[in-house]
């Protein structure tokens, strides 16, 4: 019967290890250098079966990617003033705000050194958010430049600068990236 | 006597241990996941003492920035043909023919990974190589845009699509680059 019960009610009880164990990630790497971030010390914090956390995410490597993707998927809102430079400008600069937060930067960090698909975790919905702001700018009647070279122009120094320097994003700079496009 | 004598050459066993050392990072790096990195790993495979690596590095993230530091210094002859468009595309060229190499990138991966600082070290001498070719331009008379700028155009996008993305750098892509700069 609990084995039964256990199936018609998947979500319930999968949505709580799932959330448990993706708190215990974020905790621990804002603790503590993320060499010491290990699947048993995930499950120990997360209050969960060491079994639990491998039979369902394999390794820390996939473990951090689903992390990643929960943590950097739709969480800014997609800017819609009715003007591509105003759009851009404020998108850029919630961007440069996310990366100035410590415990996003941790995550990134630490997905970038697990995995090729960690790192591409943390910003594909950065590409997908692009092509929604050209896409109004489109329906305006504009001609906005691709994503690609949006992604060199503004993606390509925040996170330059986030990752490799220890230089803070001024809001100037944000106008300044955005000016470097669009001229 | 022999504790005299390993005092008057103390570069002797300390560049052997150091240059097995960072053999053994690179050779673990190259072989498997770097979660799988540890000090005590490093030290079997480089054949010394887990003390020595321990009492020489402090921890993983010390070793892994010494050895970005060694393996990100001057590997990049600055080029100097006279002209500055010309001096900067072959650098650009350069920087990502070594970020399309997977050993260089799980070195920067891992870095990145284990603390800022080991980030810094992967990028620093890069700030350094333009600086030169800028010295270069001054020398000739020219106005040369900042290092600064140049970190945006070329590194920023240089390095976000070696982590980020799969997309491979074109020839016909740095010169884009360039021009971007120096137009």
């Amino acid at each position: 019967m609990t084995e039964i019960s256990s199936h018609t009610r998947p979500g319930g009880r999968s949505a709580r290890v799932r959330g448990a164990v993706h708190r215990a990630v974020e905790e621990l790497l804002a603790e503590g250098p993320p060499e010491t971030l290990t699947m048993p010390l995930v499950a120990t914090r997360a209050g969960v079966h060491p079994t639990t956390v491998y039979r369902r995410w394999g390794s820390l490597a996939e473990l951090l990617e689903d992390v990643a993707t929960s943590r950097f998927s739709g969480d800014i809102v997609v800017p819609d003033t009715g003007a591509l430079p105003d759009d851009l400008e404020r998108w850029v600069t919630d961007v440069a705000t996310d990366l100035a937060d410590p415990d996003s930067l941790a995550l990134i960090r630490a997905s970038i050194g697990s995995s090729p698909a960690g790192a591409c975790a943390c910003t594909a919905d950065r590409h997908a958010q692009l092509a929604a702001i050209f896409d109004h700018e489109r329906s305006r009647g504009g001609h906005p430049p691709t994503v690609e070279r949006a992604t060199d122009t503004l993606l390509g120094p925040l996170y330059y600068r986030a990752i490799f320097t220890q230089q803070p994003a001024e809001p100037s700079w944000a106008r300044e990236l955005v000016d470097t496009l669009l001229r």
